[in-house]
């Protein structure tokens, strides 16, 4: 998988350049048609724009099947390529229309948030949401390419930005001190992106190809998954408390640090740092005592798990993580105890 | 891929023990529920049973639905396996079914007519139809076993039997002339199936193996399959004039054998033996004028094709066969006529 972090009036041109597709399809929903694809369209030859509706609540088959219809009508060939442009749910959705339009045609993401830089974009895990559960129909398929243009943070919504921000936090408290120990000192709107972009597409492409189907190593990238992936699928039927992906995998990211901390993993003062800092960034999401059980209840769908016992990848020190470490829902329980108070 | 034909008796709880799965669930039709089913119930520990209706109209993503929430209902987890019992349909959805839930959990052939012990179940191929297109969405991703009894074979009816005898033919047509010779020789009733069966197995197999995902040489298991394929999409909206699938493909290997000859592939006498023998197998299906542009239409969608290009794989010698071969739409319609008369 190659990722090119660079203006993509240099890597987009460059790519196209090296292949001989039939055809192309730039996959859009209606923010990035509006704001990211006048960026791009010059720099393509010709090719046909599919709109999806914005929103993880349509990161779903239906739209999964207005994709295929388009690549069908447009008579799409095992030889054409689809572009994806946006955030999370285009390139999740998207990879995963492409992987399966025939078995398989090639795919690009052109990640257009923070989010979906840091994440999404980088890793080949491809999917949508069914009946509630994220991610739960998918595959493992990597793009031919990653092109990063940074420019695009310029146009997201602080509330996005504080979003993407949490997985790069992650990744410095599961693969580098040093770093932690920069980020922590600065607030949103002190931190260096470019860098930081750079930094997280590393640590990630790193441990995704020592493992890229999620034997073993690569859980460690869900550290404040387990927990944070309840909560925001939970909320998700709420629009007034709905979190952006990040906010939830903060609140996950306190409650897990806080598990290893009483397991005896990390010392006390690395929680403290840690639960400074997310409050300090991301404030204290309000959690109700009937908020508890069904989401305990939802980590239990967690795909890390086996036999029905859950397995979480925790922090073992400052940038250390371990994985498959069971926990029980008591424990689970206690640490949405400790975030709430 | 391992492939086992021998008594399920025995192969299947083989398998079982060399694994350590959390749950199994069994993926069964109508009739495989009813006449298979009970020949393999008592070789399995604990299992959950998933029913989708039969026929080739039900494959399609509202049987996957069905199948993605029968494992989510039974919170299935990443180390489950689902054992597809039943021709290609069950093979096809189940197996993909199987290869998107969670990003992918094992699964096993258990292929139980003629046609799917011979072709569906090996190779991987795995898909449902969309709009009218067969298998038009889908991936490649090998079982983690493919155990064959033909013991179910003695509950086909004659013209399922008839049916999946059309891909024997063709795998002794594109590999082995002295196969070939033996099996024209001996009407439908006069064939060793149990021989025929492992010969056909090896021959993809070989093939499949070394072109997995069809860049190259695999295409040649689509000789008959351009406009055979088209002929029996194109039919499925009609259910009195509705073919199987073999029989679709055998019209397509007399009319891609015709294509053959007239491009100097193949020698003319090996036409007449071809025709010769599968108008006596199968007959004559009825194809009108009104047909023939629908059908020619259809074969644009064929996934080998690029560019518009229809492409084709031909016999190039008795036991001999090529591909991406470009053929017009004229050569086409010309092979369909001559088929007519």
């Amino acid at each position: 998988m190659s990722v090119h972090i660079s203006s993509l009036a240099e890597s987009l041109p460059v790519f196209l350049q090296q292949r001989n597709y039939s055809a192309i399809a730039v996959l859009v929903d209606s923010n990035t048609k509006r704001f990211c694809y006048p960026a791009i369209k010059n720099f393509l030859p010709k090719h046909k724009i599919i709109t999806i509706r914005a929103g993880e609540e349509n990161k779903n088959l239906s739209s999964c099947e207005s994709v295929w219809q388009g690549l069908t009508d447009a008579h799409f060939d095992r030889h054409a390529l689809v572009i994806d442009l946006g955030g999370g749910v285009i390139g999740d959705l998207g990879g995963f229309c492409a992987s399966t339009y025939k078995r398989g045609i090639d795919f690009i993401q052109i990640p257009t948030t923070l989010l979906s830089q840091v994440d999404a974009s980088v890793g080949g895990k491809l999917g949508i949401d069914f009946h509630g559960f994220k991610n739960h129909i998918g595959v493992f398929k990597l793009p031919e390419a990653v092109l990063i243009d940074t420019v695009f943070l310029q146009t997201l919504p602080e509330r996005e930005l504080r979003s993407g921000f949490a997985e790069i936090i992650k990744h410095c408290l599961i693969a580098d001190e040093a770093k932690w120990n920069v980020i922590r000192r600065l607030d949103l709107h002190q931190q260096n992106w470019e860098d930081l972009v750079a930094h997280s597409v590393a640590v990630k492409k790193k441990v995704v190809e020592q493992d890229p189907t999620e034997q073993g190593i690569r859980k460690i990238l869900n550290y404040g998954h387990t927990v944070g992936h309840a909560l925001e699928t939970y909320l998700l039927a709420d629009p007034k408390r709905r979190l952006l992906h990040g906010e939830a995998i903060a609140v996950g990211m306190i409650a897990e640090a806080f598990i290893a901390a009483r397991k005896g993993l990390i010392p006390a003062q690395l929680l403290e740092q840690i639960e400074e800092y997310l409050f300090a960034v991301y404030g204290r999401v309000a959690i109700t005592d009937a908020d508890l059980e069904p989401v305990l209840a939802l980590t239990l769908q967690d795909k890390k798990n086996r036999g029905g016992q859950v397995r979480m990848a925790l922090l073992d020190g400052p940038g250390r993580c371990t994985y498959d470490v069971p926990v029980s829902k008591a424990e689970m329980r206690r640490a949405l105890e400790y975030y709430r108070t």
